[in-house]
């Protein structure tokens, strides 16, 4: 019997999708949503974001979403920051994950986050020191996610070498690992593979395991695709493909959670989740939420006759 | 300089598009449909089928449609017959390529064409001897179309050796060539993997160069992307995704033209194509077919800022 590769699917709905909305969803319903999740078999779920309320209300919950997601056996909280002010309040409400986006177009660094890269390299190195002061049992596991790695909406084309010059700049600041990012849904599967190669070279492929890709063109699951050959393991993406970027204009769309999941269990990958079951808490999140514009095809042609995983 | 590597995007929308959709579209527009794709660069196009015009009346004008096409330079018009007749006609009207249709899952053949299998391989041996009276600077290219062939919304799964079996069986005929259709959007990547390298090994790589995918469940793009890695050279797609097999309860959603071109010259491949013009092209067509379903992602988003091809 062969042991089937397994992959970790990220789910990054309550976070990405929630803020990109106007919508605010009451955090019983988020703990709601999140509980769903778990119950198919996700184990990982990144919950909200720790950023000033007065930008994102849909995120001011995130610490009472954090403590109620808490409660879940063998679920991964993970959060995102934009400064150390939230990484010190994730480590606070007991994120096991922490992630920071570090914009490789830096026009959209400043844009985004008010800030050029080597202020955010300082900000980096300041929740490193943050999470090192951490006992060890209760150490979050600690990211920088590098968006615009396949191209900017205000810059245009990001260089390759950039990305790998700046992945090289924040692992040699000893941060454990960084993710990749199609923050605008330009990327395709040979840039993938040239960008994920080239951090490999440079810093070994056990400081990037995960993308977080977008199907802002269509061309999410054939970047995940690459991905899977090369190597990668853990894959974000949205329920209903909630969500995308909200500073970066024109882009929108990431992957489909029930789109990538049949993908995977078809192809013999374990992620552990029920897609059956995946498709009902679909169907009821997008009950919550009427008004957003749900993407996803296997949800709606249902799973194909026969098919079991 | 790397010469780039070619791939054929063989444009199915006239056919496969229109006789999905209830919308009857004169001649004359499907003609200008035809001569704006023939003007972005697409050289394959599927303008329609010889079948009954009771079934299908969207294409009773097929012939004239063949006859009005053949005016445009470096241009190969393909066309579908269901059996002899068709095939009659369609060397008459002047096509260069004819596909026929061959379901896998002899349920759905039975239902489709009202023929069994031993039926439709006599009906392919009649067909190949028609071809065979044509002077040899005027015979089409004949293909059989293994539908159904990544699983059936009858049967449900349809056994991979089954495939790779009657493949063999229509190769034998000396028929020169089989495509692959994932007819009900069942298909993935690893499944496209097992049924190419399966004929390729009993039959030769000559005999299966091209696919013909849907994006019933999202997978589309990344069946596409696996077909290229094996040296697939000829990828079927719909402009805007428009239709399916009408035939097959619950399929819909071929390949995404646009999509498709976007990836492939993403990723360096050259398809002759002009993607800005295309897109330009896709919202002209739309326009003749407003009450239709219209897919695709790129020509929402736009090509990115700083694209080039």
């Amino acid at each position: 019997m062969t042991v089937k590769r397994q992959i970790l699917v990220s789910e990054v709905g309550p976070r990405d999708g929630l803020q990109s909305i106007n919508t605010i969803m009451p955090t019983a319903s988020k703990l709601q949503w999140i509980a769903w999740e778990h119950a198919c078999g996700v184990r990982e779920i990144e919950v909200g974001s720790f950023v000033s309320p007065k930008v994102l209300p849909q995120m001011a919950d995130t610490a009472e979403v954090v403590r109620g997601a808490k409660k879940l056996p063998n679920l991964t909280i993970a959060v995102l920051v934009p400064n150390r002010h939230g990484c010190e309040a994730a480590i606070q409400a007991g994120a096991d994950k922490i992630s920071i986006p570090l914009s490789v177009s830096e026009t959209h660094s400043i844009k985004n986050v008010r800030r050029t890269h080597a202020q955010m390299l300082d900000e980096i190195k300041q929740c490193m020191t943050l999470i090192e002061q951490c006992s060890s049992t209760n150490r979050p596991h600690f990211e920088v996610g590098l968006s615009t790695a396949f191209g900017c909406t205000i810059e245009g084309i990001v260089p390759e070498h950039n990305v790998i010059e700046l992945a090289k700049k924040v692992l040699d600041l000893g941060v454990a690992e960084v993710g990749l990012s199609d923050t605008t849904g330009m990327g395709n599967p040979a840039q993938l593979e040239r960008l994920v190669t080239g951090i490999w070279a440079q810093c070994g492929s056990e400081r990037l395991t995960g993308v977080h890709l977008h199907n802002t063109r269509g061309q999410g699951l054939a970047n995940v695709l690459r991905a899977l050959d090369l190597g990668i393991s853990t894959i974000d993406s949205s329920l209903g493909g909630l969500g995308g970027c909200p500073f970066a204009p024109g882009a929108s769309g990431n992957i489909v959670t029930e789109d990538l999941v049949f993908l995977l269990e078809s192809m013999g990958y374990d992620t552990g989740i029920d897609a059956s079951k995946l498709i009902e808490v679909r169907n009821r999140v997008e009950k919550l939420l009427p008004s957003e514009a749900w993407f996803g095809f296997t949800s709606a042609a249902g799973l194909p006759l026969g098919w079991t995983q």
